[in-house]
């Protein structure tokens, strides 16, 4: 991809002064490692983005209180297993508890300790479990902890999701990790998302929660369909500083390169949620262009990578750009249906609104492969965005039908 | 259901005046009936609600163009297996072939005769076996014709879909008569969604366009979400007085029954989509009440029916208010999560947020059965509505990986 960027080991711990780790509590019936601990040595900048739900669990409630009141923090704590969301006061008052501990553990105030939950909904905290399981996690934290609290963090994901990049900001190497949760669905955030990205920069407040925001837009929310967040997702971010550059401020080049940087991190981590979907077989790609603003772009990859009909065909290999047509004129953003061109691969399907003669059997191996890509083309403005989907199987269903409540 | 209306058989030819008919052209593969036409034998009132699709079919284009002109209308053909959806310029000069044809046929104006199409999208309307079977489908046209036309307009379809209603107006039995296809899917319009509804009343224009668009909010617009319709939807009715009431005007009581049988027709024909749902094997129905207003019951109601996470654990009878409460959540509407309840048929499984202690293993054979009812309540304001579904199984996933392009 040709990226400024350079991918290096460690994930969350990649960046200086982070240590990590994840343990088995038991609130996985599987006996996996299902608790998660962050920790930034010194106080860190924090940023979130948080569900859009009516419905929210506790975790969300709490962090949202925790970041608005802008002050530093130092930890994430994430259990896999249990959601803590529909749960009432009582689900309200464990999640606090929890960062009470954490906090005694760490020796640092609680309101420095952000949580997040993923899991059944509905379902008080397994309180003792995770009371018992904490001493060893904050003992087992480590600076190459990261890859051990992505694989705590996930529940039916298949793979874990990580990443960590460098480049060189103001003559210092600045380094961005992060870890990811989800699982790509037909809806995709329905399954909660969890993304949590830690940062050696030093960076003014507002910009990095900026920063973060423009990041999920063009990640995160281009693996769902508008609004459609579960209870818990969320996506959090710790900026520390240790790499001793100074702090970055808005409207700088510097702030430029380190929004690229998380960008392409968030990139990648939603990818791997959209790719590790539930029974997904590849992922597909969908470039919009030509169309007024970016954001009508955005919204109607969206709505192409989400048609189960897309998906389907996707999954039976069948080039039925009829599909993505349809699902693209009703996106709810007008255009000319008489300019559209769809292309699969370098396979042009339509071009001006009309369906070309193209060599099927060559499409349909093409769409064997993974990742597969759908490029529309509006011919309307300049705008263009991407999104991220995955087929749907036979899986996807039993997966779904055999959850337990 | 202890409704006002008299159900009688006949579907579309129930009401006076009406004739129809059902061939097999040999668009379809399969050989079966493809080519519907339903005639009035007076001059009646049209009216119609069409696609909101940005990519509209040539017969929405033309229909929708006939109907602005305000000049009463005889004859509907509606062939299927072929969309004549982004079929360009020549799309639409077939598409006025065939209401040539049909006028000539039938000697009335082509103006008169409004046309239908569903299929497979983006390949020309094979003309020759069309014209070719035209004669036979005019001659063909009986007062008995109405089940034959369910079934020429069917695709995916397992059963057809119809219904007769009559109810005293003015002294006189009037009646509405109806015919649907659709199969409801995760997106349920996203596959072609017509319905045709003859009536014997006389009915002054401006209302029966009227009393169309509200019967479609309440039912045909509650199998889908939101702008999710195909190329191809649209529901077309014609009005011919053969009754011989006076035209039923506006803010009457004649015109309040006339609405409300409509109303009952069409929600007829809607359950029927929804249940007859690719793969599905059971009618979900979401009720929604205590919203401040009835569209936003009606929304939320919506999202909750075509969520895959709640079709999956139907289909896996698993009672998972979870998902029922999440996707209410994510719906827009704004609404207190703490006064949530949510039953499922009669078991209470959320009240005021939070979930209660149930019968797991009742509430899962209650499950089993068909329909399943959800029932939402907000504790907001008087607003209800409610929406259909199906479950989502294997079968949907294999039906639309293997259709064809």
């Amino acid at each position: 991809m040709g990226s400024p960027f350079q991918k290096v080991e460690g994930a969350v711990t990649a960046p200086q002064g982070f240590r990590a780790a994840g343990v088995a509590a038991g609130l996985k019936p599987s006996g996996a490692p299902d608790l998660a601990l962050m920790v930034s040595e010194c106080d860190a900048v924090g940023a979130g983005v948080f569900t859009t739900n009516q419905v929210k669990a506790a975790c969300v409630i709490y962090g949202q209180g925790i970041l608005a009141q802008q002050q530093p923090v130092r930890a994430i704590l994430c259990n896999a297993g249990q959601a803590n969301a529909c749960t009432g006061e009582e689900g309200e008052r464990n999640n606090a508890q929890l960062a009470n501990w954490v906090g005694e553990q760490l020796g640092i105030p609680a309101a420095q300790v952000l949580t997040a939950s993923t899991g059944v909904i509905g379902r008080q905290l397994d309180m003792p479990k995770i009371q018992a399981a904490l001493p060893q996690l904050v003992q087992s934290l480590s600076t190459e902890g990261g890859e051990q609290a992505a694989r705590a963090i996930i529940t039916t994901d298949l793979v874990t999701k990580s990443i960590a990049l460098e480049t060189e900001i103001l003559g210092h190497p600045v380094r961005v990790g992060g870890i990811s949760k989800g699982s790509g669905m037909i809806h995709p955030n329905l399954a909660t998302m969890l993304a949590f990205l830690t940062c050696d920069a030093a960076v003014e407040p507002h910009l990095w929660q900026q920063i973060l925001h423009k990041a999920a837009d063009l990640s995160f929310n281009q693996i769902t369909v508008d609004g459609d967040t579960s209870t818990n997702d969320m996506l959090l971010a710790l900026a520390n500083g240790k790499s001793g550059i100074p702090t970055i401020q808005p409207d700088t080049e510097a702030a430029q390169i380190l929004a690229e940087m998380v960008n392409t991190a968030c990139i990648h981590l939603a990818k791997a949620i959209a790719r590790d979907g539930e029974g997904a077989t590849k992922l597909l790609e969908i470039q919009v262009r030509g169309a007024v603003e970016d954001a009508d772009a955005r919204h109607i990859a969206r709505v192409i990578a989400s048609s189960p009909l897309v998906k389907s065909a996707a999954f039976g290999n069948d080039p039925n750009w009829g599909r993505v047509a349809a699902a693209a004129g009703r996106a709810g953003i007008p255009f000319d249906s008489r300019r559209l061109d769809i292309r699969l691969g370098d396979f042009l399907l339509m071009q001006a609104g009309m369906p070309l003669a193209f060599d099927r059997q060559a499409a349909s191996e093409y769409l064997k492969g993974d990742p597969v890509t759908f490029t529309v083309d509006l011919h309307q403005g300049s705008g263009q965005g991407t999104a991220w989907g995955c087929d749907l199987s036979y899986d996807y269903v039993r997966i779904n039908a055999e959850y337990t409540t």
